[in-house]
């Protein structure tokens, strides 16, 4: 892609209003613009890793065997009358009136509606378990929307549903998407820490928070340090992370007591991207659902619900993930997987070795955002490192002369001086 | 992927209220439900081919340059009497109050919203022509919602929008965007006419809209029949469309004369699937945008919109490929490319060899879905014909002793006994 067709409006300045550095970052690279308050427009670089986070949280997803669906954003009150939630919800619900006098919602969650769907369905045991899950925008009319799509309004979320006739089985939904919670967040280079959190009336440890470690993190984790060397790849992780001791301050604090040991307690701070839990029969009870069971009884299924936070990801993996200069994308969800700069576009030779090379990165499958502008090159190595992407080459004339490029690991900041045949080599690794 | 362990809520009956046959099929090959009036969920099937339908949408508007985006489904008020819309649109927008007050509304189309955006972060000619497109849910408060996801309330469209200089560039990006309709709707299996559609004040000849042919289309289109021998893929296609004769009836009728011999002229169906126009400086002058030109004068960018029903294409292409046993999905769009039917889940040499078949087919690169459910054979040969795979495999007993398998291609009834690696090379093509 040319940036001189693209549209990426860089800010040199950071915009007034942007209070942390995931919202500043993505308003000053062009990823974002705020339409109203907490509601945003994902411009083409935003958008890019939008999607290609969503399409990791759905990889993992469709791993474990959940089914993809979509429900719609805007839902019948009657839905959540149901569940008694339509009256307990309070003012974040958005409410909205139809053209005949019905109540309708923009769906903060889909409890209801996917209890509905499946009740209004299935006919027997042999239908269940099932796990459904959708991607799609959910709206919280949040009292004070702030720090960007961290707290937005309008927000993309992956949430799942299980459904399954017997605690055991409960259970083994719960343990595949604690599992595919841990895959998720390691495919997409982050740290994530599975934090215990209450679960009210119904006890027990079916709960927790997945928070991505950040040190502008929102929330303060306490957390036993064994757990950082756990790798999540082992097929063994969930079933040890899940003994180890990891809790949010409040509750952390009233607890009161800590079986690790200080040496061995880290303290560090984190940010939200999922919850998962295990309610039972609430949804089904209060709906009316229940099947044939294989004696004939008739089964009330027993259900949990799974979030992952997909727009709210972006900003807290550039919380994670950035310095002075910019953001930097973990590879698997960078936009373009090269930056290509040609230093001097109005120099015929140095725009063929560029537009050469951009089409042999192209060739081996990389992405590429090629900055052909007509602009100084000192401008040019700044826009690159605040739009963050995992590699960057420079083609002058200089290099041009003696046969090389200049590869950089935005990252690292490591630099070298190599031929366009090493430089591929590098970045494909 | 395993019926057995899949989300597949087939009807025996055709639902009431369905008054259209693809609302109907719809219903009963368990691909949507409706939650509200209008409103529907798309479940697994379903939400496999409206991906599909937008993957080729996205991909032809790639094609030609187009930048995808996306914008959030509520937008403020504020834009809308910017235009002078808010008040004229009438009852056909959601508006909304949040809890501060703050009149917002579900977005119908987004001319305005996309204008403020490019408006916001232009700085020169230099950033024009730009073509900016989103796939989005939108949402119309019909009055009387039918048919299904063809006249639906939430509906999810395709929408771009071209920024030129001048009259002549906005004609190109015009053409571009036609191009991309005709390669979309041949991409799609589909065969599309496109309809010179009244412009209005602007006049000319800048407004078409693209119809898939379907003997139950709501719309009757004029047209020459040299129509029908154009091939969309030719370079000379757009050109040659634009220059033959094609009228809704109610245009055809006012016009009152016809250029196209009686003999010539054919009479059809169809069902409007895109529409493409040029508005000039509608949006543009209303609200403000204007960026200096190369001579430094102020110029004032020419706008057009083009929409593409994306949800609505689903029931569309059903209207145009069905018949008295179900749906015949083409093959670019349908849910999976093959249905595998395990006649006797049973007997362990027919599942084995169902099993080693369906690793054979995926292993292939080809999506399949494998019926193992422990059901009769003649309802597992209904459910396929009613969801409409392209290609069905049955094995059973009789084939596992001969060492064959039925193929059989839902479109045409062919079938024929035949070898699992000759099953499998007939569907590899």
């Amino acid at each position: 892609m040319r940036l001189s067709r693209y549209f990426l409006p860089l800010l040199k300045e950071t915009p007034a209003g942007a209070e942390i550095v995931s919202h500043q970052l993505m308003l000053r690279a062009g990823l974002v613009r705020q339409t109203a308050a907490g509601i945003y427009a994902w411009l083409p670089l935003g958008y890019r890793v939008l999607e290609r986070v969503a399409a990791i949280v759905r990889a993992e997803q469709d791993r474990v065997g959940a089914l993809e669906m979509l429900m719609p954003t805007i839902q019948p009150a009657d839905l959540w009358r149901e569940s008694g939630r339509y009256d307990a919800y309070g003012p974040e619900m958005l409410r909205i009136l139809d053209r005949h006098g019905r109540d309708l919602l923009y769906g903060p969650t889909n409890e209801e509606m996917v209890t509905a769907i499946f009740r209004d369905s299935v006919r027997s045991y042999r239908d269940l378990p099932r796990i459904l899950y959708h991607i799609q925008w959910k709206f919280r009319d949040e009292v004070r929307p702030r720090f960007g799509v961290m707290r937005g309004r309008e927000f993309l979320m992956k949430d799942a549903y299980s459904f399954d006739l017997d605690a055991a089985g409960a259970r083994a939904s719960y343990d595949l998407m604690f599992t595919a919670y841990l895959r998720t967040f390691a495919a997409l280079g982050l740290k994530a820490v599975p934090v215990r959190a209450p679960t009210g009336p119904i006890g027990g440890d079916l709960s927790h928070e997945f928070h991505i470690l950040a040190s502008t993190g929102e929330s303060e984790l306490f957390y036993d340090s064994a757990l950082d060397a756990i790798d999540p790849a082992d097929p063994a992780a969930p079933e040890r992370l899940r003994g180890l001791y990891a809790m949010e301050a409040e509750e952390h604090d009233r607890l009161g007591t800590c079986p690790v040991p200080p040496e061995r307690l880290a303290v560090r701070r984190g940010i939200e991207v999922g919850h998962i839990f295990f309610f039972g029969t609430k949804y089904t009870k209060a709906m009316g659902m229940a099947v044939p069971g294989p004696d004939g009884t008739m089964v009330t299924p027993l259900c949990g619900s799974y979030g992952i936070g997909v727009s709210r990801l972006v900003g807290a993996i550039i919380e994670a993930s950035h310095d002075q200069a910019g953001i930097i994308w973990p590879d698997p969800v960078a936009p373009f997987d090269v930056g290509l700069l040609n230093l001097r576009p109005d120099d015929p030779a140095v725009a063929a070795a560029a537009d050469a090379l951009e089409a042999r990165l192209e060739g081996a499958g990389l992405s590429v955002l090629h900055d052909d502008r007509d602009l100084r090159a000192g401008e040019k190595f700044a826009s690159m490192d605040l739009i963050g992407l995992p590699w960057q080459v420079a083609v002058g004339p200089k290099g041009v002369a003696a046969g090389t490029v200049e590869l950089k690991r935005r990252a690292s900041g490591e630099r070298a001086e190599l031929s366009p045949e090493a430089a591929l080599a590098a970045i494909a690794g």
